[in-house]
C-alpha cells in the first residue's frame, strides 16, 4: 500500500490531522439534484465526467453503483465521500485522484461536490488546488451562478460561497478536561461549527473533532479561510498546553502506557476501543512520552476503521475483522 | 537478593506453589501462652532459643521487638510468620533459616510454632524436615504430651497431631468458573479448608488459595498428609483441564495478553491490581501462551507486597510503591 495523504504528517500535524475543503457546484441549464431520476443524474453525471477527464485525466472516474458495499463503506471511513453517498444511488460516480487528495461526487446533493484534503493545517494550498480545479472546471461546465448570491445549491444554506472549509483536530486533553463540550456549544457564534469526526461512537473515543466554517454568504473565500485559520491556531495552542499539563500528571502518563501495552499485546479489539486506545498513544507520541511515531498513529485511525480494514485484510465477519485489528496494530506500533 | 524458596519451582509448580507444615509445640513445666506476661515469654523462649540454637546452628534467632513494623509485616506477607506474630509482642522471638524454608514462632500462640515450606507439592519432603527438627528439639525440652490425646496446644481444636499441613494453590481457570466458590463450600466434608492465601483482597485477585488438613485427632500424621496429597492432585488435575479449556476461547487468551500489555507498560500498580493481573499472565505462562517463565510471576506475587517491596526499594509513600511496583514487574517479566 503505497504511503496515502492521511498517512504523512502536514503543518501543525501534532493537533492537525487533516485539511478539507469541499465545493459545491451545480450545472444552470438542468434540473437540480432531487429533481433527477436515474437516467437524469446519468446525464448530468456524463457531462461532468467529461470536464474532470480533461482538467484531472489521472483521476479515475468509476460509477458508484460498480463499488461493493465494502468499497463504498471504505470511501466513507477515509472521508472520501459522504456517508449518504455510499448508499450508490444509480446514476451516480464518483472522481478519485490516485493519492485520494482530490474526490468528486458527482450528483450526490448537488450536482458536483468537489473535495480536496490535504495533511496537517494547510487551508492555504487546499484552496489554492480547489479553486484551481473549479477555475478549470468552470471553463467547461456552464455552473449555476447568480451575481447577487453567488454559486446556487440545492440547499439554501450553502448558497453563496458555497464553499465549506473543515479541520480535522485530534484534541484529546481538551476532550478530557470539558472545554471541547463548552466550545461545541459556542462555537456557533463565530460562525463555526465543531462535530466529531468519525460519527458519534469512535470519533467521540478516539476525541477527534472536524471543525468547519458555516458562513457562506456576505464575505470572501479568503475571509472565511482566515477565520477558519485563526481559531485553529488557537485551539492548537490550547490542546498543546493542556496536553502538556495533563502530561505533568503521573496517573495521566499511567494511562497513555497502558494504553500502549494493551495494544501492543491485545488479540483482539473493537473500532470504538481501539480508537480510544490510540487517541491517548497518539497524545503520549505528541508529547515524546511513547516511542512511537505520530503519524503511525494517524494512519492507524484510519487503516482500522471496519471496511478499509476488511478491504485490507479480506476478512469475513466481526471476530476476525476484531483479530486482524489488534495484529494491524500491535505489529504496527 | 539470592533465589529462596519460593523464587524455585517446585513438583506441580504450575499450579501449587508451596507446601507448609506447622507444627505447634507447648513445654510441660510452665503455664501456656495466654497465661504467660512479657517476662515470663522472655523465660519460655530463652529456653526454646537455647534448643534450637543447637538443632539448628545456621538460623538467626531474633527477638521480634528487634524488628522494624515493615521488617514484620514483610515476614507476614511472606507468610513466614502469622499476621498477629507481626504485632511483635515483648517477649515474643523467631527463628529463621537462612533460605526462609524454616521458621519458629516463639511463644506466638503456642510456645513453639514450627514451621516447614517447601516449593511445589512436596509433603513429603516437607513432613521429614519438619519431623526432623521437631524430634531433634524434643530430645532438649519437655513438650506437653497427653498419651492418649497427643501434643496439648493453647487451642483445643489443634490437640492431637498439632499439625496443621497445607499448601498453595493457583487456581485462575477454577476461579474463573466458580468451582473454586462450590469447593470452599463443601470441602469441609473431607476435613478441609479452603481459602483465600493474602488475605481477603489480593489473594482473591489473584485466584490463590490455601487447601489445608483441619482434622488433627483420630487419625495418624502420614494418614492426614496422604488425604491432603490425594484431594491435591485431584484440584491440580481440575485446574489444569479448566485452564485448557479456557485457553481455546481465544477472548480469554486475550485478557491473558491485555494483562501482560499493561503490566509491561504501566507506571502506577496498586497492589490488588497487580496481583490480578500477574494472575492471568502466570496463566499465560503456564499454558505456553506468554514468553514468561512461571517461576517468574510466582516470585513476584510475593515481590510487589507492599513491605516486602518497601524494604527492596526503600520506597516512602504508597504513591512511589505503586511507581516501583509497576517498575519492578516492567523490568521483570
Amino acid at each position: 500500500m503505497s504511503a496515502k495523504w492521511y498517512e504523512t504528517q502536514g503543518p501543525e500535524g501534532d493537533v492537525v490531522l487533516s485539511t478539507r475543503i469541499r465545493l459545491a457546484r451545480n450545472l444552470s441549464d438542468i434540473p437540480f439534484g432531487v429533481n433527477l431520476d436515474a437516467a437524469g443524474r446519468r446525464q448530468a453525471v456524463n457531462r461532468c465526467s467529461k470536464a474532470f477527464a480533461q482538467v484531472l485525466p489521472e483521476a479515475k472516474i468509476t460509477e458508484m453503483e460498480a463499488y461493493s458495499a465494502t468499497d463504498a463503506h471504505s470511501l466513507a471511513e477515509k472521508r472520501l465521500i459522504s456517508p449518504e453517498f455510499a448508499d450508490r444511488e444509480p446514476g451516480t460516480a464518483l472522481v478519485l485522484m490516485p493519492d485520494e487528495t482530490v474526490s468528486v461526487m458527482l450528483c450526490e446533493e448537488d450536482h458536483i461536490r468537489l473535495q480536496v484534503m490535504q495533511p496537517g493545517l494547510d487551508l492555504e494550498n487546499t484552496w489554492k488546488i480547489a479553486d484551481m480545479i473549479d477555475t478549470a472546471v468552470a471553463a467547461k461546465l456552464p455552473y449555476a451562478f447568480d451575481e447577487q448570491l453567488g454559486y446556487l445549491t440545492q440547499c439554501p444554506t450553502n448558497v453563496g460561497l458555497a464553499m465549506r472549509a473543515s479541520v480535522m483536530l485530534h484534541l484529546p486533553a481538551l476532550s478530557q478536561n470539558g472545554a471541547v463540550k463548552r466550545l461545541t456549544e459556542n462555537i456557533g457564534k463565530l460562525g463555526m461549527t465543531l462535530r466529531g469526526a468519525f460519527g458519534e461512537g469512535s470519533a467521540a473515543q478516539a476525541s477527534m473533532v472536524q471543525l468547519s466554517n458555516q458562513m457562506t454568504l456576505g464575505l470572501s473565500e479568503s475571509d472565511a479561510l482566515q477565520n477558519l485559520q485563526t481559531v485553529t491556531l488557537q485551539l492548537v495552542e490550547q490542546e498543546r498546553r493542556a496536553q502538556a499539563e495533563e502530561c505533568r500528571n503521573s496517573l495521566f502518563t499511567d494511562q497513555i502506557w497502558r494504553a500502549y501495552g494493551i495494544l501492543k499485546y491485545a488479540r483482539r479489539l473493537e473500532t470504538a476501543e481501539a480508537a480510544k486506545l490510540l487517541s491517548l498513544v497518539r497524545m503520549g507520541a505528541c508529547r515524546g512520552v511513547l516511542p512511537v511515531k505520530t503519524e503511525t498513529v494517524t494512519a492507524l485511525l484510519t487503516r482500522i476503521q471496519p471496511a478499509v480494514l476488511e478491504l485490507a485484510e479480506h476478512t469475513h465477519d466481526a471476530r476476525e475483522r476484531d483479530e486482524k485489528r489488534a495484529e494491524l496494530i500491535r505489529t504496527t506500533i
